[in-house]
């Protein structure tokens, strides 16, 4: 019953497997060698972007920093969601990367932006002259940290205001796969289609070990990007390790295989919950993350019973028993029907 | 005939299978695992030193900087070799990481620092008052960037007169094995013991795939270190991925044969040089890595044959036949025997 | 009518007179002439605090970025109000002089921050371990940039709450002395003795050419400031020419006396205002400053009248001639009663 | 007898009845006020460049370091003498505004950067691809540190070598007046006619209180200039008394003419320093300052005497008598011929 995180549980074996085939030989370093070859081209086929600038790094903090950094100079403000990773979970890494940039926060619907909102806040800055910060990229993330998924006109409703403001979006896909496999359509329908200009998309939280590639869809930043990776400290010189993995995920659709499986778990643990008289579902479960409140009694239950998951508001042992806590799960690739069953017949038998 | 560098081989198949084993279940993510509990335990015990602060990271560079960042305010100095790989291979990431400090070059004899030249630099910033750079921690490279090492005394001698100063001592160590298998004593001989505050660990020299261990003996700034980490998009999620390498480094001494087979395979082939009436050695190939010159038709004859090596100074293509171009010639724990016969009988035969 | 600013006026005429005072014969340069030390002990003996570092600026943002950054680590944010001229009106100078801290913004009351909005969002940052940025210092702006000022028991309240999270409190004091002549007490009172750890001492816009006095209560950053304001081209050779400006400012009571001159004027204007059947004021005009709404077609009147002030919201052109658009009025040292008299006539006669 | 530097002595009685005179009536702030326009108009004048940009601060450092931020990406490194102020005098205010840019250092021919030197060292960098700094601007001192002149044909053949490599070249003109009342020609003649991309324009050294001109004569990072001024706090609100002593600078050739009266009172010293025997001129005294070296026994007369100025290198108290040590001795526009008279009596006297 482990709905912790997507980055806690094992990678795919076929992932280790490709890691084990490519520890063969001598192959030129730092993204020389032909598996990184083999990467870029597949990314560059699956988004249909022959152009575009494809680097692997290690985390996905670095692909959605470095983006930014490529996207924003240091006196510009970056405009994302309040809930945003690279506002909330990465100990100010955009800051660090564009050289002091802001962050101007709009306020969250379901994780996501509304353009009227993030039109409220555009509208907000550059209007002091030289004295205030200059408008900056819009980030999206998808699936959202609420594990919703942004449509593809929401995409391209969000794309074309901030372009209408002059504007880059980047799109924070830690989740990418997750977001495709459940919002259909093609990569490139969910990129630069509508309008993304660049994409950090993840494979850590989809059975990787650890590689996330930082697209652009415009090239002209390409070698700006590789200095900062270098500069940053994430180029590695066995790249082939980091090519390898990114190359397993995409060939025969792993990816979105995994994906497909981690968002079908988490739909049966969602309806499942939804069915409980005292569970709320907090956000429309589209990807891999359900959020939901419970009973703090049976949150206390279900966790001595070794379920492993967060509480993301309420603390387990302060207030009355009956006080809804809420809770967010998340599946993975690897996630069973039989976690899921226990689980929600622990939930039943509360 | 791979000599090109040592980061351009396999991984070692015991690393490999380490990450196998590794792949499995559900453990916490961002360091919280017992994988990375043990390669913190076996770097403390190997250093002799029980209160150090371990953090993992994957590249060299990454250690580097983000150690010197630890050690250095923003309005100080580095003292470094003008051929330190901080100064020369990381497109400026120690300058990014500690927010725009100096690096101070002291000419490298043997690429070495010598404790003459060190004073003299040293003596030579914080004269001006608040108008020039202030005087921050020396740093040294064990290997050297020359393929020589520095006896423990010589070290002593450099940290005795940086700590006179009141400025720490940092060791970019992503050659430590191969220097220590070759200089003998202990890690801590060669490390605290020896005045070091803080060391970059390597392994991805020496038959990982991609860790390197930041040290610091005096873990006081332990916490900020894992900031920068985070703030750096250095942490992994998955981290027992580092954590498993790491073990498997270290246990049953993997990390000291590697690095005493890839020296072995080194001092062979400089023997075998040294030999040959054109060749001439630039430095004592202490470790792994050798220096040398020799006419540059007898280098067209051998990268024609498929020897593979950086020429270091001068260019294959432009110069009477009989001048003499520098090569650098890397050893690896994989490199065999055979590579390096075939190699010396080409020389001879040339 | 001049009611755009502070810092469209003049200086006072002793000030100059003060500056051609100065300009006798040769002195140290870079603050080691007689004059900044005479500055430095006005300052101690006005604060009653005789340790206090003590170093002077030309900007106000300048003392502003530079205390917070010796108050604040890279990896921290700041607590401000979202109305903070750090915030609006600095381009991100703080979060340049920090190395890419965050700001962290309390919703204003007033243009004060209030303790349990600002304890809201203290225990709001930090609960993310590594993740999320660290808490930092707060900072408090007095008078507040809606003219408002913090009684010393509202400061103190403030200063027990962040030094209760171990965060120091930083005041931004570009009117600190039209907030001292209205609030009473003493400097000492209004800083130290309520808990204040560091101020930008204000002099520009009240009557001063260009100089604001950065004071650390607690000296033992002093040193790092004078390196922060030399690294940051701050440090003035020809120093006697900011010194003898603070000196004049100092001396007799000048500042003081300004100070109270712009209030009384500000009072006078806020209490017309308050009169007039259509106008509404906003806040209380504590200090020099006045925010109060009126009708578009009396903005149009008073405008074309000659009358100089800032529309702060609303546009002039865009609405109908009965909607009520705020304005904000600024009284200076140099305010006359018929300019006041002149502009009320015209709002009565509109 | 003062020669300590040109940052001593008082500003210019034209300049301080300037400020007298900007000191009355409101007028716009931030720099869009008449004066500032007009300080504008006549450096576009005196430079017979219409189109350049043109911004005021206050330092030196600040001119330099914000000219370099604009025309440097943090990933690069800038070409200097090895005894440039932007390396030497500035506490790495260069590395702060650009983001934690390099400096590589070009050994000085009498102050001066030789064209063969420097291609040494632009070949010697971005020569590892991605691995180390890319080749950023070149910077010259004009008069330089050591008080010798660039002809505007030296000048042309660094910034042809610069250009060639399609790098920028910025001067450091903080003693400009003082090459140009030296070297002859027009401003156009010894700036951009000779292929400089940005001039710090000096009058801080020259007569002023502190005010420096940032000159882009390509306009094109205008904005982004203002943005990094107002950011690195350097944008003054009450902007005219900048402006104000600028235009007093240049109106009625005031620059030139102290300029070349510092440089008469400088030629005269030089002239009778020469002629003792004991005494060796370093460097030809093209402009304001001299280096000459003469026995500890006659410093310690000299100063004793009550003579102001610097030991560049050596030690007063410690050595024979009759080692010859190295002071430097700066004129400025008030340097009385009876000062040099009496200091060179007391010399030869000695």
């Amino acid at each position: 019953m482990f709905f912790a995180s997507d980055n806690t549980g094992p990678a795919h074996p076929k992932v280790l497997a490709a890691l084990a085939d490519a520890n063969e030989g001598h192959v030129p370093s730092y993204g020389e060698d032909p598996l990184t070859a083999r990467a870029t081209a597949l990314i560059r086929e699956a988004f249909d972007a022959p152009d575009a600038a494809v680097h692997l790094v290690a985390t996905g903090t670095a692909a959605n920093a470095l983006l930014l950094a490529s996207l924003c100079q240091p006196w510009q403000t970056v405009f994302c969601s309040d809930v945003a990773h690279v506002h909330q979970d990465e100990c100010a890494a955009p800051e660090f990367y564009t050289g002091g940039a802001k962050l101007t926060l709009v306020p969250h619907d379901g994780g996501k932006i509304r353009p009227d909102r993030l039109r409220a806040r555009i509208e907000g800055e550059e209007n002091r002259g030289v004295h205030g910060p200059q408008r900056g990229p819009v980030t999206v993330t998808q699936a959202t940290e609420k594990g919703t998924i942004y449509t593809h006109a929401e995409l391209a409703a969000i794309t074309q205001l901030a372009h209408g403001f002059d504007l880059p979006v980047h799109m924070d896909g830690s989740r990418f796969a997750n977001a495709l496999a459940a919002g259909g359509g093609t990569p490139a329908d969910m990129t630069w289609r509508a309008g993304i200009d660049a994409l950090s998309f993840g494979g850590t939280k989809n059975g990787l070990l650890g590689v996330e590639a930082a697209v652009q869809f415009d090239p002209a930043r390409s070698w700006e990007f590789e200095l900062r990776r270098k500069r940053g400290a994430h180029l590695f010189s066995k790249h082939r390790f980091l090519a390898a993995q990114m190359v397993a995920y995409l060939e025969d659709g792993l990816w979105l295989q995994m994906a497909a499986d981690a968002n079908a778990a988490c739909a049966a643990l969602a309806r499942g919950l939804s069915r409980h008289p005292d569970v709320r579902l907090l956000y429309p479960a589209d990807a891999n993350i359900v959020f939901a409140a419970w009973p703090r009694g049976l949150h206390r239950q279900l966790l001595a019973a070794g379920a492993d998951y967060h509480l993301w508001e309420g603390e387990l042992d302060d207030g009355p028993e009956d006080e809804p806590l809420t809770a967010r799960l998340v599946c993975g690739f690897d996630t069973t029907d039989s976690e899921i069953d226990r689980f929600l017949a622990l939930l039943a038998a509360g």
